[in-house]
């Protein structure tokens, strides 16, 4: 069975040239349905490795274990770039818990944001206020928040259909609470999870302070959805209920990474670059597999689907790798200044970076012109059910390369379970479907084949598809 | 906050009749996102009662809880319709093993096939050819099959994008396989588990030994995929290795049952039918959250959502929770023979019966004109992610109740998962997200919306959707 599954992928890959892109579609998403290795490198990455936060010695290892996989397949070339890193480390793990008027003490499920300050030695204990948001934590002013510990209940908004528009709606809260407490004087700050469901696990991501002096600085955690549920009901029946909470983190000093690029080099057009990424590190409470283990193994799936699919690029085509997108983006920005200095012409950068997914398109950062050139592809991908083709933004690791001439894109998956696993200990390889992950590689895969045989270039009527 | 949002609610649904059908749309799926009854309903339906297999204890349980939720919901008319349904019984939990020629045995796991009989008392034990489909079965003949347990072992095709095109490929094994092993001469059959995954779980579904008479009858079961290989490498070393096994599954006489049925009178047309529902019933190895609890929440999720979003339908709009789907269709057949006798007009009938996964649209049976009609609301559907609009099939519960008149139609979810969990012990609530199901049962009730407003007679000038 398996020999003679083979057999027909050659005989497929042999004749692509003749092809119509109708075929060579079908010829890319067969090739990853039945002969994949995007779902075999995330169970390696999830479970041989696991969590891969920026300067850790896992991200070093997936750094070794991607270069190496990628060296396998035989691309043009292999190589790390150098990159410094910020490492920050969670230490022990963190500890709360709601303290009634009468002493009674209720545990609770936190975690620290990532970037915040350890509480103090022994940890700390202060009156709780709720907020919704930075306009209501300003009009209490310095009086009613000096000295408490702030919460940021407002939840995200449940009836937005795209998950990742009501993330963006609460997002400030982790990102910044600490920052706009500190300067009132807030102790500390507890911040409602980034997750639609209501559960147990605390979701951690960035957070910053911003210019805020040291002595403003002030430790900030995620609370689980359920435990922000059950502090807000308490508070209100008992105002003056007590938070205690302990987290041992720190910012240690920027250490030694990389991005791990393999590259394809074009035929005809050799400095016009498309590449494909994902990041390579994740937050650490569980193993990154949907963020953004996905994103990294169908990228390199990408390169590999096109060689299997007996595709010659035109143009030189680049996995790429970029460490330390969740604290930092210095990957990303590092890429982006020695392409600049290296005058490399960038015209196509794909990200996948919002889980692994059913796809069901693309957005795109482009103009009106190349948007509608890339559009009118949009009918080779029905039979694969990818329907969503819209203007929009990108990546965050591609978005450093954005130029007049370089168009950036973006995976869409299905976003309606995304939150439920993002940057918590539940981001694990279980919950990622092998066919659901290759269709987003064969998906991917298409798009790039399509940029590289057509251009980016606004449409001429030479350019007609091959239906 | 739940008041305001209740507010809120409240005066969305007091001024549905000035609003466009833009702005009703997206009343309904706010509605249902944010004040959903769905999951509350799976939830009960699936921990609270669980498998509810036809004449079943559960499955009467079943009856009485959703006409006691219908109750509660102020329809107009909420009742039980009589059907008498089969009763098949699993009996003790099977047990199977590989026997090499060393007599080494290797214990798999197996369930029996829906309606199969039992093995001999003690199990059953013989040698093993395995097959790909039945001409392969028949060029074999009754020389080499006889006294042998057949092996069905094709499995689902992986490179089809819509996995039920898979199922529909493989699924004659499972249903008519022991009758054509039957006539043969063979003891018994093993089928390779209906799953595109590969892992331990056994999936049960219905077969059926046709006008075979009983001494020709033999025990059916499926095998997990996994050890769907195991066997399958183990007999490519091992020719005469045997297999054991013991099933005491039986059938026994029919029972009385119910389709549980609600209606909102229609205020125009009363006589003009809109019908929504799944079935009630479910295989007893998971919970039936799946198949077919998630259909049967949404759809009676429709009725409430249409009222709490304050529309009145001229037509009446009936939710019918069919009995019996499973094993026998008694329920369908039930529902579409009185029908027929009262002389009820069913214009439109909608199953939900493919997964409470994202919805992506829904596949209709009717006419060209008809179709293009309902095409023309597409677009509406375009911010909830409704892309899929196709000619097609229906739903076995509908089916019955087609006609020229009456328009069939299935909503068709995200398949990828779907046969991960049919029919198996992983078809359980936690597999089902509740975005996901709301979202289901959002675009059903959206699309009940437009058929009772435009009615389903091919399009005409003054019927143009209200943008």
């Amino acid at each position: 069975m398996k020999q003679f599954l083979g057999l027909m992928l050659l005989l497929l890959a042999a004749n692509i040239q003749a092809q119509s892109d109708t075929e060579t579609l079908r010829t890319i998403y067969t090739t990853s349905l039945t002969n994949g290795k995007s779902y075999e490198w995330l169970d390696y990455l999830s479970n041989q490795i696991g969590g891969r936060l920026s300067g850790s010695l896992n991200a070093e290892k997936a750094v070794q274990y991607t270069k190496e996989e990628l060296e396998k397949l035989g691309l043009d070339k292999v190589w790390l770039q150098p990159v410094m890193v910020p490492k920050w480390v969670r230490g022990t793990k963190e500890y709360a818990f709601i303290e009634s008027n009468t002493g009674v003490t209720t545990t609770v499920n936190i975690c620290a944001l990532g970037g915040s300050i350890a509480t103090p030695f022994g940890g700390i204990k202060a009156p709780v206020i709720e907020v919704q948001d930075f306009d209501e934590l300003k009009a209490m002013g310095k009086e009613k928040v000096s000295g408490k510990i702030v919460f940021f209940n407002r939840p995200m908004q449940a009836d937005l259909i795209q998950t990742f528009e009501a993330y963006g709606g609460c997002v400030n809260q982790r990102y910044s609470g600490a920052m706009e407490a500190g300067k009132l004087g807030a102790v500390g700050v507890i911040v409602r999870s980034m997750n639609l469901r209501l559960d147990d696990l605390p979701h951690t991501g960035s957070m910053s302070y911003g210019d805020l002096p040291n002595s403003q600085r002030i430790p900030s955690a995620a609370i689980s959805t359920n435990d922000a549920e059950k502090l807000s009901s308490m508070l209100a029946l008992d105002k003056n209920l007590k938070f205690f909470f302990n987290q041992t983190c720190q910012q240690l000093k920027e250490v030694q990474s990389y991005n791990v690029i393999g590259e394809i080099t074009g035929s005809e057009y050799p400095n016009e670059y498309i590449i494909v990424g994902g990041h390579l590190d994740s937050w650490d409470l569980g193993d990154g597999s949907h963020d953004d283990g996905a994103g990294c193994v169908q990228s390199m799936d990408v390169l590999r689907l096109l060689k299997e699919s007996g595709i010659k690029p035109k143009r030189s085509i680049r996995v790429v790798l970029f460490m330390n997108e969740e604290n930092g983006l210095r990957g990303a920005t590092k890429y982006a200044e020695v392409a600049k200095q290296k005058g490399e012409n960038h015209i196509f950068s794909l990200e996948s970076d919002a889980g692994g997914f059913t796809p069901r398109g693309f957005s795109f950062d482009c103009s009106d012109a190349v948007f509608n050139k890339i559009e009118s592809w949009k009918s080779l991908f029905k039979p694969y059910l990818i329907h969503y083709f819209e203007q929009g933004g990108s990546g965050a690791d591609v978005g450093p390369l954005k130029t007049e001439t370089n168009v950036c894109a973006g995976l869409r998956p299905d976003s309606q379970r995304y939150f439920d696993h993002h940057h918590a200990a539940n981001d694990t390889f279980e919950h990622v479907n092998k066919r659901e992950l290759e269709l987003g590689a064969a998906t991917m895969t298409s798009l790039v084949y399509l940029i590289d045989k057509y251009g980016i270039s606004p449409i001429s009527n030479n350019e007609k598809i091959k239906d």
